[in-house]
């Protein structure tokens, strides 16, 4: 999330005291030793904190930002601080002040006929399912991490069921956000059509923050599975993987919750990295690149129409077509867990420059290919890790600097823009999941069509105006 | 679609002048006889036109808005008129310029692999699906008329199958717009992920030409269903309708792909206006609401999973438990026709005063069972025919003015009032698919937050600024 203030000098001294009085000790962190665990991001980002808030209402984030407004203090929101691009951590200036969720994290209201909840920014993903899950419900994003709900928004998650579930603007019914400078936006709508005039909502999603902060969302939540099945399938050429995706799309149409694609580095990392993992591959050599897939039911019934049975089906089909050469499906929760530790495992390895793009999925193969082959020209030491979804043409394309070879930030920085130009050159995006943030920032101006930026830059200044209502 | 332009007095002569040399003859019409047919409205709306604009490119587009715009002539986008508030049928005045999509409808770019197809402003749904059908896919969004593709965006349209697919906006991948002052956006996305600050297809979805018009587009396409099964069922009760909503979304997931609801007087009109119609109840008294559902399979194969048992299935289940008391399942296609032939019907019964609402799904019975109360409270004469998609909130309530009764225009001021206010009342949106338009702009002042509406006003500005750069 990034930050928003005046032209003039900022007043520290000033807002802490106003600050005090209206959040209290217990809603203010001031001192280093407190503010240490909200200048680290989980993953990615550090810097120093002005001072921390800790607000536990809407009223209270109101107050927060209108005082830092008028004393020229930016602020930056954090939730979970789970994001690749360091935009939930302050920079290092020690001037931007942390507006912290952890406060926010109740008042789950669930509409089970409506199938939505409104929920407060702060609240994790893994607490809401937690509680949708005895409705039969979900809140069907899934991520490697647990994100909250807030930072969900403010950076728009996909996850590896988008293309089933879309990302999270396709999943907002409502929003309640504070401008910078305290005004509240009741947008909490709980229907799903609502077309009067422009969707404001929308300004809030995506957007990390810029326009305001996320205070409380109405989510529309889904029907759980009652039953899936998962494979994870080598294709017999790469190129393959998108015949397979086609023919699988057809055949299944929504009931196809997830199709991944995971390169042998990736395989060999997560497996020489996180032991508990199981190696279905044994002691045969990794594949070039591999599948993972999943299917899903509704029926709770054993009526005929078992979903593994389904897919076993499919798997047979391919297989005498000679489009797959290899497939597991047993322990679903093992070849999961290979997948989601894949993120985490990297690091172990060396430095972890993570770039998170999408290119359209007819493109995903050509471009990963060449992607590859272009880096290591430049740099031959690098390894190159790349997974992603090829359902919705995202890929994580990671550049593993290694512990020993000396960090070149200028050819790190040119290494990003080679992959970014042919991400564009595919038609594709150089950020597909994780927002805007210092980390690329300044690609935001080669990239992005010159009148979006105009216009972004005047809703930004737009969105300002509403404060003249204000003395 | 609305109008924009500058302050000072149009000048119509000087505008016609530079757009004959711009458009030719066969792009801008002027004669009184070739203007009718884009003065009247498919099904409601009728005005005059000052001239009506058909360009054959998103270059003619810009060219004639910028002339119009330089001109001050307001200029109104029209696709294929089908609108229900009177937005793409220019108004009485005269001095309102008609820029027709007609011309615009060719150039289908269908990218199958990325399942996402680009398409021109003009393009009617029909034609597009008719094209797509061949590489089994299809565009969604269901709807009784054939709107263009253009006017589906600048509406948002929802239509039968929202409750699995969405509204247009979920559709959209890319846009190409121009504004007002000629300007060419271009936010053509094949990808479905792009997280690069604002989201600036948002501001033209939904806003009828606001701030732009939309020329063309890249939309997500679906794999089409290989088997679908439909059923006409009676409730035991109204409120027992939300139960079985309910039952059948936990059980069928994404494959219930259509949930609606019928009045009993909807089925009195549309059976006793369309004689082809087969009136399934027979010499039975109709009931007092049914439900019309779709479940759909992407199974070719006849491997046990059949749709229409399933369905058999729950049917008999839900008879057991007491939740439906009839159901008809043949012929699909009559109960299709059925539904769509509702619309068109009504009008055949007095002057449709058509209200198109939407409210929390838990609201909606409670909604119409009030609503109903209270306008013939107001007016005991009108007939109200209310339909409506139970499955996403959305209710059709129609009044029906006799024509044996004079027309009093404050009194249906009045009643729209109050369904308005009732339907704001239960949290819902007093426009649910057709956007605003002249018949509804005045609620729009009474019902949407000052907040958006500022907020709204000063997109308009900031958008209007994009032109200082010109000239």
């Amino acid at each position: 999330m990034t930050t928003r203030s005046r032209a003039s000098r900022p007043d520290v001294e000033g807002c802490l005291t106003a600050l005090l009085k209206l959040l209290g000790v217990n809603g203010l962190y001031t001192k280093r030793e407190d503010l240490a665990r909200y200048e680290t991001g989980a993953r990615y980002g550090v810097g120093q904190a002005a001072f921390v808030m800790r607000p536990a209402s809407t009223q209270d984030v109101s107050l927060a930002l209108r005082t830092c407004f008028d004393h020229n203090v930016a602020v930056l929101a954090q939730g979970a601080n789970t994001g690749l691009v360091g935009a939930s951590t302050p920079d290092a200036s020690g001037h931007q002040a942390v507006l912290s969720f952890e406060r926010m994290a109740s008042g789950i209201q669930l509409n089970a006929i409506n199938r939505s909840v409104g929920v407060s920014a702060g609240l994790s993903l893994s607490t809401l399912n937690t509680v949708l899950e005895n409705a039969g419900l979900w809140f069907p994003i899934d991520l490697g991490a647990d994100p909250t709900i807030g930072g969900m928004i403010a950076t728009n998650t996909g996850g590896t069921r988008f293309i089933r579930y879309g990302d999270v603007r396709r999943n907002v019914l409502g929003l309640e956000v504070v401008l910078y400078d305290g005004t509240i936006l009741n947008l909490m709508d709980q229907v799903r059509k609502n077309n009067t005039g422009f969707d404001a909502k929308q300004l809030f999603i995506g957007t990390s923050g810029q326009f305001g902060i996320v205070t409380r969302a109405v989510l529309e939540v889904q029907p759980l599975p009652k039953n899936t099945a998962t494979a994870l399938m080598v294709p017999t050429s790469s190129a393959g993987a998108l015949d397979i995706l086609v023919r699988l799309e057809d055949r299944f149409g929504p009931q196809l919750t997830s199709f991944e694609g995971i390169s042998e580095t990736a395989l060999a990392v997560v497996f020489g990295e996180v032991p508990q993992l199981r190696n279905p591959f044994l002691t045969e050599p990794l594949p070039p690149y591999a599948l993972l897939i999943e299917v899903s039911s509704w029926n709770s019934g054993g009526t005929g129409g078992d979903i593994e049975d389904d897919l076993a089906r499919e798997l047979e089909r391919a297989f005498e077509d000679g489009m797959i050469e290899n497939a597991f499906t047993q322990d679903p929760v093992n070849l999961w867990s290979i997948r989601h530790h894949i993120s985490d495992s990297l690091k172990r390895r060396g430095k972890v420059i993570a770039l998170d793009v999408s290119v359209p999925r007819d493109r995903f193969i050509q471009f990963r290919e060449e992607a590859c082959e272009r880096v290591l020209r430049q740099a031959d030491f690098v390894m190159i890790v790349d997974f992603g979804h090829l359902g919705d043409g995202g890929v994580h394309f990671n550049m593993i600097w290694p512990h020993d070879v000396p960090y070149d930030v200028e050819l790190v920085e040119e290494l990003r823009t080679t992959v970014y130009d042919l991400v564009a050159s595919h038609g594709g995006s150089f950020s597909a999941e994780h927002g805007i943030g210092p980390f690329n920032a300044h690609f935001y101006k080669r990239y992005v069509p010159a009148a979006k930026q105009k216009i972004e830059h005047l809703l930004g200044q737009a969105l300002a105006c509403l404060e003249k209502d204000k003395s």
